[in-house]
C-alpha cells in the first residue's frame, strides 16, 4: 500500500498499464539549399496539422469539460502563432541548415532553459507549455503516434512518471480506470483535466513506480485519499468493489432527483442555477436539472480569436443560450477579463499585481466602445428570454452609476434603431470586493440583485492568492469574517427587497448549505456536477435547524472551529440522508 | 507660461541653469593581452569606488530622507553585486580584449535592450536602474565629473531633459532652488527623491524646453501647480515672492508649535507619532516634536546586507532607539517583507501576485528560526524603555495566537538564560486586512492595541494595487467603505477597552484629521514631515465639530461626495488658523 496524493477523485480496481519513456529520434544529416524551401514547407505543415489537432481536441472537450480546462489548448494555439518561437525555428534551419525537427527541438530547448532562468513562476508554466506544444509538432515532423496505450485490451490503470495535459486529453475516458504519477501536483493543468474528464487520478508517489510496477500487474486506486496498492489481496478488491458500487448507487439516486424541486422539509425552496461558459454547458446543465443560469461567462466568447467578437456574434450566442432556456433566468455577467485571464489581441500589460489590477468592470468602463458592444447584444437577446444583465468586481456606487448610464444610452439607441429588447431588464452585481460588501446598503438602492462571488471575495479579505501554494492554507472560505460579510451582504438585500444569489465555489460547497438556508439566500449557481449533490442534500436539510446552527457558528472565533461545527452538521444531514434513501430503497422493493 | 505637472511642492524664483547632455568618449583601441590584469583591475577599482560612493549617499541621505528613498540606492548595489552582469563585462573585457569602458558600455546596452523586449514593468524599472549604476561606473573608469553643475554661481533653477535619482542625490539643496524637466512623472524615484529633499520640481513639460530656455534666462516655478514661467514679469516675481515669504513664516510657524501639546481647543488629546526605520531618523521625528514612534519598521535592518542580522546586532540598535526615546512609547513592528520589499538573500520565490503572497507574519511564522531572533532582541531591548511588539498582515485569531506563544516560548528561554526584559509588554497587530477589520472584536481581546495600516487596507478592501498607473484613480482611501471599516475597528477596540492607533499614510493627511478626531483615536503614527502640520490643525479643531462632520460623512455614498466634506471643512479650519495666526502675530507686534 502506497500513500499519494489523491488529485481526482474516484475508486478503480484492475490491471496497470506502465507508460513507457519515449526519446525522439532526430535526424543528424543537414539539409541541403536547394531543400530549404521544401523544409519550410514541412515546418508549416506540421504547425496546421498540430492546430488543427489541438482545435479538436478542444472541440471534443468542450462536451465534457469546462472552459477552464479548455483554456489551458488556448495557450498552446497562441505558442505556434507566437512570430518569437517561429523565428528561432525558421532561424536554425535556414542558417544551420538544419532539418525543421531538430530545429523545433533545438527551439524548445532554448526557450525552455532560457523561461527556466528567469526563475519567475509564470514563465516556468510558460516552459511548461511550450514543451508540451513544441513535442506535439515534433510528433507531426517525425509522423510519431501521439501515445502508444492498448487500445484492443482490457481498461486499464495508467502508471507514469508524469502526465501532460496533452496527452490526458487523448485517453479515451473508457478504457482508463485511473492514472497514477510519481510528480504532479492537485493544482496542475493535468489534475485540472483528469477531474474534468472524471478519471480517478493519484500524484506525488514518492518512489521510483517504473521499478515497482510491470505491466499487467494488478492495482487498487483511490482518488480520494491517495491510497495505491499493488497486487491488493481478494479482501481489498472486495472492499473497494463495495465502495465503488455505492458510489454507483449514489449516481443513480441522483440523476432520480433531477425532476424534483429544490426545496426543504421545512419548505424553504432555493433556485438553483448553473454557473456555464457555452451551449453546450448549458445541455449539460440542463440534464443536470439547473433551473436557470445564474452566471453566463462571456469570456469564452472573447478567448481563442484575434480580435474582439461583433456584436451580431454575441447576440446569436446570448439569443440561443436564453431560447434554449425557455424562460428560466438567465444573468449574463458582462466581460471579467484580466487578472488571470488574458486575451491574446488586447494588451493589459504586465501588472505587479494582476488580481489587483486593470480587470472587469474597469476595463469595461475605460473601453465604452467595447462595452457598449457586449451591452448591445445582450439587450437584444433579452428580447427572446429571461435575460439579466451582471457587472463584475464592483467596488462603488460610481461604478454602477456608470455602468447604468451606458447600459441607458445603448437603450435609447436600439430604440432609436427600432430594435427590440426587454426595457425592463434587470441589473445585478457581483459582490465580490471587500469595499462593497461594506457599502452593500448603498449597492442594493442602485441594482436589482446581488450575485456574491466568493472566490474573490476572500482572496481580497485575506490578502491570499489561492493559486500561491507557500499560503495556500490560509485561503480559509470558512474564515469567520468571511462569514460575516456573507451575513451582512444578504441582510442588506434583503432590507432593500433585492434578490440575492451566490456564484462562487462555496455555493457548490456541501458544507455551506445550511449556512445559505440560515442566511435565506434566493439562488445558488454553481458548476453543474454540484447541482444534484447539493439538491440531494438540500432535501434533507431543516430551514430551522440552520438557523439554530448559525447562531453556533457566529460564536467562532476560528476557521478550524467553523468548519468543526459545519462537518458536524453535516454528518447529521449525511445520516438523514443514508436513512431516507434505504427508507425509499425499502419502499421500492 | 507653462504648464507641467508638479511633482514636489514649493516655488522657486530664479536663474536657470540648462544642464548640458553629455556623450561618453570612450577608447577605441584594443587592450593589449598582457594588459588584461591590469585592465581587470581597473574594473574592480571602478566598482569598489561606485559602491562606496552609493553607501555615501545613502549615508548623507540619511540626515535628510526615509528608507524608502534610500532603497532606490540598494537596488544599484545589487547591481553591482549581480554575478550574471558582471560575468558579461568580464566577458567582454576577456574575449574581445575591449577596455573596461567600452565592455561596461556593452553591457548595459545589452541588458537594457533585454529587460526594454520583455516588456514588463518591473524589468523596464530594473533596465532604469542599470542605466544609472553603469554610468556611474562608466564615470569612475573614465575619470569623468558627476554632473556639471556651476558650484562658484548664485543658487539657480535646473532645467533638464531628464534626471536620475542618483543625480539628484548629488545636488545640494541649497544651490538648487527648482528643477523643471521634460520626462518624468510624480511616482518616479526621481519625484520621490526630490519630495523628500524639499526641491520644487515640476516634470512632463511637453516642449522642447532646451530650444525655448538658455542658461541665465530668468524663471519661476510652482512645484503645487506645475506652472512654469519664462521671463517673468515683475509682477509676477513679487506675486510669487510673497507666496514664497508666507510659505516661510508658516515653515517659523510650525517650529515655534513643537513643543506645545497635541490637544484640540475643546481639550482631546491625541499622541503623536512617528513612523521610523532608524536611530537617525528618530532625531529627525524628535525634532519635529514626535511623542513616540507607533511604527519602527524593522525590515532597515535586514536589508542591504548578504545575511539575516543576529540577535546581538538587532539588539543594540533596538536598545538604542528605546534608550533615545527616554520612556515615550516604542512600538517595533516584527519583520514586514514580502510582497514589494524583497531581501537578496532570501528567496521568496516569484509570485503572481506578491501582495496576495508569502509576506509579513506569514513568513515569521513559517520561519520561527527568524521570528524568536527577532522576539528575543526586541525582550531585551524592553528592559530599555517603553518596548511594545506590533505583528503585520494579521488575517486571523489562530495567527495572533501562534505568535503569542511564540513571543512566550522566547520569554521562557529568557528567563532561563537569567536575561532582562518587560514581562509584561505589551502585543498589537496591525489592522490591515478587511478580515481583520470583519472580526476586530474577536481580535481586540487577543491583545493590547491595534494600529490601523490603511495603505494596504484600502488597497485590499478595493483590489487596488496603488503602484499600477492603469486604476490609481481607482485608489481611494476616502471611499465610503473605508471610512465604515475604520469606524467599525475603532468601535471594536473602543469596546474592549485597548488602544488604537493608525500608522497608514491617512494618519498624516489634513483631510482625514476630523475624522480621527470624531473616531476618537489614541494615536496617530506618521512620517515626521507630517507631524507638525498635523499638530497645527489639532490645535484648532474641535472635536464636537468633528463629530458633527462624521454624520454627514457618513450619509455619503461616494468618495467624491465624502472629499467634498472634507475638503469643506478643511478650509473652515484653515481660515481659523490662518485668523488666530494672525491674532498671534498681531499679539507680538
Amino acid at each position: 500500500m502506497i500513500q499519494g496524493i489523491g488529485a481526482s477523485a474516484g475508486i478503480a480496481i484492475g490491471k496497470t498499464f506502465v507508460l513507457p519513456n519515449w526519446e525522439w529520434d532526430l535526424p543528424e544529416q543537414k539539409i541541403d539549399v536547394s531543400d530549404l524551401a521544401k523544409e519550410f514547407e514541412r515546418l508549416y505543415e506540421g504547425i496546421r496539422t498540430s492546430k488543427h489537432e489541438i482545435e479538436q481536441i478542444k472541440d471534443e472537450l468542450a462536451e465534457v469539460v469546462g472552459t477552464e480546462e479548455r483554456n489551458i489548448f488556448d495557450a498552446h494555439l497562441a505558442i505556434l502563432n507566437d512570430p518569437v518561437f517561429m523565428n528561432e525555428i525558421q532561424g536554425i534551419i535556414k542558417r544551420q541548415y538544419k532539418a525543421a525537427e531538430v530545429a523545433v527541438k533545438e527551439a524548445i530547448d532554448h526557450f525552455v532553459t532560457m523561461f527556466d532562468l528567469l526563475d519567475d513562476e509564470y514563465m516556468k508554466e510558460r516552459a511548461i507549455d511550450i514543451k508540451d506544444v513544441g513535442n506535439r509538432l515534433l510528433k507531426h515532423l517525425l509522423g510519431a503516434p501521439e501515445i502508444t496505450l492498448p487500445a484492443d485490451t482490457q481498461p486499464f490503470i495508467l502508471v507514469a512518471k508524469e502526465i501532460s495535459p496533452s496527452q490526458l486529453a487523448h485517453l479515451n475516458p473508457q478504457h482508463v480506470l485511473g492514472i497514477v504519477t510519481v510528480s504532479g501536483s492537485t493544482t496542475s493543468h493535468s489534475a485540472i483535466m483528469a477531474r474534468a474528464l472524471g478519471i480517478p487520478l493519484v500524484v506525488g508517489i514518492d518512489m521510483d513506480l517504473e521499478a515497482l510496477v510491470a505491466t499487467g500487474d494488478r492495482m487498487v486506486l483511490d482518488g480520494n485519499t491517495g491510497i495505491v496498492i499493488l497486487n491488493p489481496s481478494t479482501e481489498q478488491v472486495d472492499a473497494y468493489s463495495e465502495l465503488q458500487n455505492r458510489h454507483a448507487e449514489h449516481r443513480d439516486r441522483l440523476r432520480s432527483i433531477a425532476g424534483l424541486r429544490a426545496v426543504t422539509p421545512d419548505g424553504k425552496e432555493i433556485e438553483l442555477a448553473a454557473n456555464i461558459s457555452s451551449l453546450k454547458e448549458l445541455e449539460v446543465a440542463l440534464r443536470a436539472g439547473a433551473m436557470g443560469v445564474g452566471l453566463f461567462r462571456t469570456e469564452f466568447l472573447y478567448m481563442d480569436r484575434n480580435r474582439f467578437p461583433e456584436e451580431e456574434e454575441q447576440f446569436e450566442v446570448y439569443k440561443a443560450v436564453a431560447e434554449r432556456l425557455n424562460g428560466s433566468p438567465l444573468i449574463i455577467r458582462t466581460l471579467d477579463i484580466g487578472g488571470d485571464k488574458q486575451l491574446d489581441y488586447f494588451e493589459v500589460g504586465n501588472e505587479e499585481n494582476p488580481f489587483l489590477g486593470y480587470r472587469a468592470i474597469r476595463i469595461s468602463l475605460d473601453r465604452k466602445d467595447l462595452f457598449k458592444t457586449q451591452l448591445r447584444a445582450i439587450l437584444r437577446a433579452s428580447a427572446f428570454g429571461s435575460v439579466k444583465v451582471m457587472y463584475p468586481l464592483i467596488s462603488s456606487v460610481e461604478e454602477v452609476r456608470a455602468a447604468k448610464a451606458v447600459l441607458e444610452e445603448v437603450k435609447a439607441e436600439l430604440k432609436r434603431e427600432g430594435k427590440a429588447f426587454d426595457g425592463g431588464i434587470e441589473n445585478g452585481i457581483m459582490i465580490e470586493l471587500p469595499a462593497a460588501v461594506s457599502i452593500a446598503d448603498f449597492l442594493a438602492e442602485e441594482v436589482d440583485f446581488f450575485s456574491i462571488g466568493t472566490n474573490d471575495l476572500v482572496q481580497f479579505a485575506l490578502a491570499v492568492d489561492r493559486m500561491n501554494e507557500r499560503i495556500s492554507h490560509l485561503y480559509q472560505p470558512f474564515h469567520p469574517a468571511v462569514l460575516r460579510m456573507l451575513r451582512s451582504t444578504v441582510e442588506a438585500a434583503k432590507s432593500k427587497g433585492i434578490h440575492v444569489g451566490v456564484c462562487g465555489e462555496l455555493a457548490g460547497d456541501p458544507r455551506a448549505l445550511p449556512l445559505w438556508l440560515s442566511l435565506d439566500v434566493d439562488e445558488l449557481s454553481m458548476s453543474s456536477h454540484a447541482i444534484l449533490p447539493i439538491k440531494e442534500r438540500l432535501l434533507c436539510t431543516t430551514r430551522r435547524d440552520s438557523r439554530e446552527l448559525l447562531n453556533r457558528l457566529e460564536a467562532c472565533r476560528t476557521a478550524q472551529e467553523l468548519i468543526g461545527e459545519l462537518e458536524a452538521y453535516k454528518q447529521t444531514v449525511d445520516a438523514g440522508m443514508a436513512s431516507s434513501s434505504s427508507a425509499r430503497n425499502d419502499s421500492g422493493r
